[in-house]
């Protein structure tokens, strides 16, 4: 189970400390970067879609099993499958971002939280409802 | 970037022309079992709960990059990053599921459309209103 790097984030952020929690909490905006190789894998994508964004949150700790939510210490510990700490197991982030650009295979987002540098393993498009597939 | 199981899926569903393509659209109910040594990361989840679970979809092509979504000939083809094709680059299913019942480290849930014996690699909380996070 080896994933492959797709493209990069590239973004103002570029420590968690002062990345938001979230993405719709005021994060910058950003570009997905994408390898040229995985092009085609694009195709159809827009400006205005609303897009899911996986990526692998390479400064995250592995071994970690349980966390305070959100790394306040006011809220009792838990596991980390209950929240959405960077540091668990498989550190794979998922943010859910709008396409404001694109330019070729950059694509300039906003609501992305991830630190820049961060690699991206996929996108995927946000399901609506039944009828609409 | 190597990802680690943590767990596997128990169901009925065992080849993909049967399974649904998404959860909702039939999926049988199934167990979520978890590898006993990521039970502390499990700590807090509940009966009731929405998750989104994340698998490892062993039985994809990775070098696939345009597909007709929903395998129908029908749709024009398109991008796999544009659709929720198990074959691309990074096979990474995500389901959203609804916990039914808790039974140490197995999980029974419902609306899950991976096939059995897919590996978990990770588990997250259904994000609600800013704030209730």
């Amino acid at each position: 189970m080896e994933l492959v790097e797709i493209g990069t984030v590239e973004s103002p952020l570029t420590d968690r400390a002062s990345a938001p929690k979230q993405g719709d909490e005021g994060a910058p905006e950003a570009w997905l970067e994408f390898d040229p190789r995985f092009a085609e894998a694009l195709d159809g994508l827009e400006v205005g879609d609303d897009l899911l964004v996986l990526t692998w949150l390479d400064r995250a700790v592995r071994d970690v099993l349980r966390v305070h939510p959100r790394g306040d210490l006011a809220n009792p510990e838990r596991g980390v499958f209950g929240t959405r700490s960077p540091d668990r197991p498989n550190p794979i982030g998922l943010h859910r971002v709008h396409v404001l650009a694109i330019d070729g295979t950059r694509f300039r987002v906003r609501d992305l939280e991830a630190l820049d540098g961060t690699p991206i393993v996929d996108v995927k498009p946000v399901l609506g409802a039944i009828d609409e597939r």
